[in-house]
């Protein structure tokens, strides 16, 4: 055997499974081993922004990574912007990027450049496979890493670790250590600022927003009076009979006045919130400055323990009441004719289908949705963490592989869904059961909005040729069928129903273009 | 005025007047500055693999930068592959890439990232505007650094620097070195090992495969009995009447073949010749071991008079005769029925107009073209330089933008085509006049090729699924109609000339796809 045989058995027994793959010659050893192993399953994306997109999405919903192979510095490289929202979603990733021979790499061949320069901004682990002796090592450390850490793991594999001979041996599952305990005191200080008096908000984020964890922090706020709010996770457990957990608005107006009345913040996963962006006078965090942050746990921590811990601190057992979201889907009043963002969320709420994995990447186009979301049946939202446009359309890929059985609805702004389309195609390829539903408004409407606020209302040709997609407008009904994707477009809220309803009702990835203003 | 606008119009004073774009909020103020200055010309690209590869395309004809607008790290990230292209391609470029405002970079907000670090394993220089007064000197230093180093620089603009007022100053444009002397020793050597009567190639690349340039390598060649090959580089004048420049094969066997007799290689521009990838048992290199390599002169030297000044040396006058390439374009015969690689090369070839510009992103699917390159009609040469695919619709895009009354012929593999497809829709906004045939073998071909090399003859279903592209096939005429694009499908030699030679006729954007086996 050699060292690729030995990177896919590593992988193997530690119950990754799944390889999301764009390869290339330098990784042709390990294409070789990957297709002497069918117990694993290879997934090509035409992009790499697919590939680590999908591999996110993946890890999100079997909450478990997949390895990625990627080719050499610039197939990284195009993955990198995906990686980004995994690092911020704090989703284990395991990236295998291939690289020229070891000494081939004196001969700066055209395709060399500084691999580990172009991991590190976004990995959280970053190893180079010494040799075929090595890739055990180099493996397990990087799994290891990307579970311990939460985070993504990049392991460079040279061809010739790759094709080297190496001795079989017997392998199991690494160890992984467990988390660690809370800071000394951040359980006491939490307990005493909740039992003060004092207005109190508990600030959620990561795997917090679980159906229990959010459980248990809703007992905790229905006894002691305080509010729930979550800041941008990978996955959020939301809808009728668990607990309300509201988001943070993303507009730094909404949030700062959301959140203006607290007098301390309870931070379990989450951090203080920060504005996504900076503006001129305006401030960078968005609780009132005398409001007191105490970090009880952050993302390293087990996150459901912190909050049982909270509650064990403060008396409150687990059958105290809580407050569960009302249903409420049914009596969502659907109006009929022009498509707008808040008529298509209305919409796409009504019908939303039980126990559906909810994508967002709607951005400006969101509508209701988050209003209605906690009426709405139980489904679990998956939103763009990073702010990195494009991770709609894989993030919908990977998870409909990671939880086959259920519906996934990806909700995509037509700007950032261009991005990366290519996962059309993979949908299309491995018949996953994927609505996207693109909220077609030809523009970067975040932008149109965000040129207001720095003064500029009227614009000349330099901006209408930056911020305006309509001159020629997308036709992704067009696009859908060039990737394989069936499809259909919608102009008013009847066609959106139809097309919907339908999409719903039958297996595999669908398309509509709903044209909005 | 703010630092957005200095940034403009230092831009301007210099000659830089093409701005590639994909903008976001942290831009916001830049985007403004631009719609200021209509004398600046913005194209946007719906993803910054576009925006970056269309930056190449557009200095290897225009022969001076465009500057790039990325949002922050993501941004860039996007755009890292096709400036690994440029970098190889020695292409200067410009990038100003979006970072929130200074103060802001404290709160670690969702799109934070290590710009620099994303940024330097792609780019000769980076910096980073210390604020609005220091927008002047920074953009000014990159500027001279993307022409002095012949390379992509990267400038850094801080939201904060954008937005922050500043003086009007006196513009003029910046002083750029000029090229260094050649190393000491390395003429002379040079000219004895011409002389001394042993077989002699001499390797030209980048700008020494401009037109006259060549000449004087015929002029030399012919006078010396030597031969004269060229690596892969941005742009090669190619065609009858100019003198013969054969490229060293990417095949490592061919390549090892080609060189094999020479005994002292001089090289302008070029580096010793190695292979793409490194093989088991194969070298790295494809001179022979024993040919003493010379390098008269780098990238960073004026390449042309390096070649006058060898001819001086040897006393060849600039009347001294070359063989110039016969026209052999209309002696080519195209058979009929079946559209395979060579077929459809020697239709491509048959009817090349004059002076087009031609994008090789054909890899597997090139077929007789490079055979046929010296009979045709005179043309530039545009290949992928650095290996990283996805370089060939924006590279087309960028070249129509920089040499608008030229007709751009785009030979387009169908696998690294799928990575920017996005630059179509560029092309039918800014109505280029480029013809792209898309070579759609529905494989990764090359791949195919590299897994028999390593000893793989028959697939099982992991490599099926990472090699084939034909479940489900890509429909590129509808992918081109979902980008604003005219297309039409050919199976037949019959149906591709029609297609051609109409497209030939009109003016803007059309794709052909060509299905062959």
């Amino acid at each position: 055997m050699n060292g690729a045989d030995m990177l896919c058995d590593v992988l193997l027994v530690n119950g990754v499974d799944v390889c999301f793959a764009n390869p290339g010659t330098s990784e042709m050893h390990f294409v070789a081993a990957l297709d002497r192993k069918p117990a694993m399953r290879c997934v090509l994306g035409l992009s790499e922004g697919v590939v680590t997109g999908a591999a996110d999405g993946y890890a999100r919903m079997a909450d478990k990574p997949a390895a990625t192979l990627l080719h050499l510095g610039p197939g990284l490289a195009n993955g990198l912007a995906n990686l980004h929202n995994a690092r911020r979603a704090r989703t284990p990733v395991l990236n295998v990027v291939g690289d020229h021979a070891s000494y081939h790499l004196q001969y700066d061949a055209p395709l060399t450049s500084d691999i580990e320069g172009l991991a590190r901004p976004m990995s959280q682990w970053v190893g180079r496979a010494a040799g075929a002796h090595d890739v055990r090592r180099c493996t397990e450390e990087g799994f290891a890493a990307s579970i311990a850490r939460r985070g993504v793991s990049t392991m460079i594999l040279p061809a010739d670790a790759a094709w080297g001979e190496v001795s079989p041996e017997t392998l199991s599952p690494v160890a992984i250590p467990a988390p660690p305990a809370l800071e000394p005191g951040a359980l006491e200080a939490s307990v005493a600022a909740l039992r003060s008096g004092r207005r109190a908000v508990i600030l959620l984020a990561g795997r917090a927003l679980s159906e229990k964890p959010i459980e248990t922090a809703g007992r905790i706020a229905a006894a002691v009076g305080a509010a729930v709010f979550s800041t941008t996770s990978a996955r959020s457990a939301r809808g009728a009979g668990r607990a309300l957990v509201r988001p943070v608005p993303y507009k730094i107006e909404l949030a700062i006045e959301a959140l203006k009345d607290f007098e301390v913040a309870i931070c379990i996963g989450a951090s203080r919130p920060v504005s996504f962006f900076a503006y001129p006078g305006k401030p960078s965090t968005t609780l009132p400055p005398s409001c007191e942050v105490i970090q009880l746990a952050g993302h390293e921590h087990d996150l459901g323990a912190a909050l049982e811990a909270l509650a064990d601190g403060l008396g409150i057992g687990p059958d105290a009441a809580f407050a569960r979201n009302a249903f409420r889907q049914n009596d969502i009043q659907v109006p009929t004719g022009t498509l707008t963002p808040d008529t298509l969320s209305l919409a796409i709420a009504r019908h939303l289908p039980e126990n559906a994995i909810v994508i967002d990447e709607a951005l400006t186009s969101i509508g209701q949705y988050n209003a209605l979301a906690p009426g709405l049946n139980p489904h679990d939202h998956l939103p763009i963490t990073g702010g990195s446009i494009g991770i709609g359309i894989p993030l919908a890929t990977g998870a409909a592989i990671g939880a086959p059985d259920r519906k996934v609805v990806a909700m995509q702004a037509d700007g950032s869904g261009m991005y990366t389309l290519q996962g059309l195609w993979t949908q299309a390829r491995e018949e996953l059961d994927v609505v996207t539903i693109v909220f077609a408004n030809s523009a970067y409407r975040i932008l149109q909005g965000e040129m207001t606020g720095v003064g500029v209302n009227s614009y000349g040709v330099n901006a209408r040729k930056m911020l305006d997609l309509d001159q020629p407008k997308l036709d992704w009904c067009s696009l859908a069928r060039g990737l394989g994707v069936e499809s259909g477009r919608a102009t008013t809220i009847e066609e959106f129903l139809r097309l919907y309803t339908g999409a719903l009702r039958r297996k595999g990835p669908f398309l509509i273009e709903a044209v909005i203003d």
